[in-house]
């Protein structure tokens, strides 16, 4: 599916259903699956725990992310407003391991000055990062959120983050970054626009 | 049980066995409780990723760690050798997310000089951050396994880790730091010696 010349991201379905008992079981399953023993002190909460822990990692499976942007506002304002440094938190899928870094968001309102809550711009971050990820789509998807819920003139995320996948394991390379951006309307169309946000993005990456 | 003093941790049996298709089911499962569709594009391998994942997170489970130092040698040296700044990865027992920092290990040979190399103690580290454990128990381990292996007049263990259970999810406090350390023979005895090593160490920690 299309929204403006921009790919969705092809999973929210909405509506999945989180089995705690299910997922205990599970953990359970993984702990004797080790060698591990569940019942010993320290693992015997832990099937429970990490239950919990993923219905909080993965809570944007269970709400959908866009309804944060319901609530928008008309302003007289139509040039850049640029959320930087955003903490993100997500799971790689391929690993079930956390990456994480931060975000950066742009957009530019249309004519008639649709903005967000500047909060409402890292809850979209937080929600989209809560799901089992890859952060190429977690960026796109950030992205066209805001396309389709405040028809700016244009959107610019930028992701950057470390994969404690590739740090902990694998190829184990600590300190090893990945920066990830999408960029629709103007930003895509217009060079000089994406430029100047990009350096006022750049200015602040670590 | 007690060695020089110090409190074993409690954990090592030794022959831990994993099942490598036993805990792909089990993440599957996992999946499944989650309300993911485990066959979609991007997940159909992640079972078997996750399950090859933990038998490198669990390392230390399938392998004595105290191995590494079965190999040691005698030099005329019976001072202070400080290896600081050991990357460290590990997995939360509470939660199966990791925690992360570094280590830094300290210990005085005995009056026969006998030392170990320098990428053993880094090997230990290693192997037993790479089990589910708890902060502090895997810096008592560390202290342990060299006083078991080395005979030394001393050890000193300092550990600082983030706790991503800590940062993305729960509390949700990124940045917030924890620091344990374990002395043992003369860092416990005399609180010069330990105080000169802890300078040491200091001057090291971010
Ligand atoms: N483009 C992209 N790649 C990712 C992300 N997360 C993630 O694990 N990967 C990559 O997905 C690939 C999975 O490769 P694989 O099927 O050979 O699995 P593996 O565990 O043996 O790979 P590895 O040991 O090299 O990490 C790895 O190259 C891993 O780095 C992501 O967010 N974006
Ligand atoms: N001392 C110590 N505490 C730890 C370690 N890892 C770890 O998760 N914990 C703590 O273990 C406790 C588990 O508490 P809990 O049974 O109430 O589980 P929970 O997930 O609801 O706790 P939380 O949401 O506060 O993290 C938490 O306080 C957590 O911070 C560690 O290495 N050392």
């Amino acid at each position: 599916m299309t929204v403006n010349g921009s790919r969705r991201g092809p999973l929210y379905t909405g509506g999945s259903v989180f089995d705690q008992e299910r997922a205990e079981r599970a953990v359970r399953e993984l702990l004797l699956a080790c060698g591990e023993n569940p019942d010993r002190d320290g693992l015997q909460d832990t099937p429970q725990r990490v239950a919990r822990a993923y219905l909080e990692m993965f809570a944007g499976l269970y709400t959908d992310p866009d309804e944060v942007l319901d609530r928008t506002f008309d302003e007289c304002h139509d040039e850049l407003v640029l959320v930087t440094d955003i903490p993100m938190y997500s799971t790689c899928e391929h690993h079930l391991v956390p990456f994480h870094g931060t975000a950066h968001v742009g957009y530019i309102p249309n004519e008639q000055g649709k903005v967000t809550g500047l909060s409402k711009i890292a809850r979209l971050v937080d929600l989209y990062a809560k799901r089992p990820q890859v952060q190429e789509r977690l960026t796109s998807q950030i992205a066209d959120a805001l396309v389709r819920k405040l028809s700016p003139r244009g959107v610019i995320v930028v992701v950057e983050a470390e994969h404690l996948c590739m740090a902990m394991r694998g190829v184990r390379k600590p300190g090893a970054r990945t920066t990830t951006s999408a960029v629709r309307g103007i930003f895509r169309s217009s060079a000089t626009s994406r430029s100047e946000a990009l350096a006022l993005i750049n200015g602040r990456t670590k």
